[in-house]
């Protein structure tokens, strides 16, 4: 039941967090230049690719979140106080994608502070993923079926996408931010494929037992 | 348990969306002129439409989403990450809407660009709707109760919006947005209507086993 | 099942409905006057008001809601088409309600137009509650527990709201509408005492046995 | 199945409020200045601040409220009336928050009459848990396993909170918003340490024996 409630909130975060983005959206219908003009992809192209974008990105994150918890058969204090610093990181998303799709074109260093923005709120959210798994692996209570082997892959995979953010972060602020956009890119493409091992996978009895709730 | 959270989360992101309409209706209320005369129906009725037509739409495909997933035992990584892009289109259905409602009663070509937004984000979902169903209907291990004639008829079931989606909006690109909007409507008519099997109906045992969630 | 992801996505949708309320609030921060000024009850008391009238309204529709739907053990396709109509008018609250928080106080007519559009909005959410209430006592599948003397108090009740929004909706056009929202807070009040029956009042083995769910 | 629903509605609506907190981020990336400068922590730092505290003061209360109703069983017609009034003021929060990052910068008496707005809307949900929590100890269906001694615990509890934000609303009111802001933060701490008992700690059984959700 604990995990229930849990998931239950934090799904409701999510969601909420990723609608926001439309808002977004919303903002390319107004403005003083013909509708026909303001829709074309070459005037408005950074609104729908942020959505698309910042979409996924939030997306991934909740495969990733709802990947962990499946692992998870009750929560405690610590756990669900972590679970809150981690979607304070996913809900404040929107905010450094509105600034990259707002700010990508515009001339001066506009972009790649945006870009860093960026960078940075996903470097936030690794490192909330990796303390939060770090700490579900290390508490026998909640995970005991996954083997060490297991374990330290996870912990390589958050590590490899927390780099990758730092270097993105680092091309955006001395290099440009379209370079740092594609390093992104590149770490969300790496999530979408690379993910936390399935319940199943690890604990093949998880499935036939009849579960509790 | 799996299937719970992806339904939690693409209900709340469902939730969020359809409530965004209601935004739409807000901007109704603030303006120069007298309230009285900003409420009428000759002045507000596109704002009304959008906001209904919005809400049945979105609210439509909420309920295939919901029969379609019923279908569903278990979520691959692949059904996953194909329901956060039919999400995506969702989400997004707010921002066209908003667009034929801003635009329809006004001069040159606004409405009929509009129409076509709106018709092509259409398009886009019916997509999403098609590949998600596609793969979970091959997908062996997900969907093993329903008969190949029903999976047919799915199919082409998708097909027909998706042909009605886009002659709406060939029909609002070279001749009237009023015409594609009568067209969108019939489709969103035959949706309610039409719709996928449910699984009582193809798999009459499935309601008296009891069910694992 | 079935009734699940209907409550699921029903409850998001109040959900989101009820937090709209606040966007009327946050404007109470923002204008010209000093914040002390602003804040105070006598200038701003009509939005306060509508806060939180606006949140027992809708907070006592999810209840009546939800003391209904606890009726149903399983949704068909006309109960799930009924109740998106009644969201439809769930959502839409909030811009009655923020339109009269922005035009009691204020000269000339807005008031009582405000108020006319909230009864209006009422009444068709009452006849929403109403059709889908006949739906599904009428229904024999969903609804074989409930005595025929149950169903018929329940009519009534929705009937006496009825008449209340009318009579206040009424008034509001035609006289005052400070008389017409002492009227729709009667109703409220009579939809905080007077209710549907549970579940458990009306079959008392409901509780006892093994619930699927 | 009641308390199922009843979750579920809370935890969207805790889901909404929290996020609406984003929208105050969403104002930082708006305005005439240049980016890199509107993003600086001398320019921003209290948005930032407000975000930050904003979410964690309601994603704690989102743990006291799980903590809560884990102990109910049933929730009966009170309990749902109670648990919307304690909603509406989890709801207002993002509302003074915003207050207090809007205006704890500017000279004259804005940041104090901010903090008091918090500090007053911090007591009133203070009271909402107080007098729900009372009710539900006392009703005995609803909680039969705490003993007198917890129950004594966590009512003293509720108090230390009370009386933490009646010292804040005064020092802000009379004194100073900084140190009133100071005395928040740390009955946050507080609550971010002492909680109510889980149910497990209370009744050992409860997690063993086979629940009925």
């Amino acid at each position: 039941m604990d995990t229930r409630r849990a998931e239950s909130f934090s799904d409701g975060v999510f969601a909420v967090a990723i609608t926001v983005l439309v808002f977004n959206l919303l903002s390319i219908g107004s403005g003083g230049k013909p509708l026909t003009y303001r829709l074309l992809l070459n005037e408005s192209w950074p609104q729908y690719a942020a959505y698309a974008i910042g979409f996924l990105t939030i997306g991934i994150m909740w495969l990733n979140h709802h990947t962990m918890l499946a692992h998870v058969t009750r929560f405690d204090r610590v756990t669900l106080v972590l679970n809150i610093f981690l979607l304070m990181g996913v809900v404040a998303m929107p905010f450094p994608t509105a600034l990259v799709a707002d700010n990508l074109t515009s001339a001066g260093t506009g972009g790649r502070v945006a870009a860093v923005s960026y960078g940075v709120a996903s470097i936030l959210i690794s490192l909330g993923f990796s303390a939060m798994w770090t700490y579900v692996s290390a508490h026998e209570d909640a995970l005991t079926r996954l083997s060490a082997r297991v374990s330290w892959q996870t912990r390589w995979r958050f590590s490899a996408g927390l780099v990758g953010y730092i270097i993105g972060t680092l091309v955006a602020a001395f290099v440009s931010a379209w370079a740092a956009l594609v390093i992104y890119g590149l770490v969300a493409i790496y999530y979408l494929f690379e993910h936390l091992p399935a319940p199943d996978a690890t604990a093949s009895a998880a499935g036939d037992a009849p579960a509790p709730d």
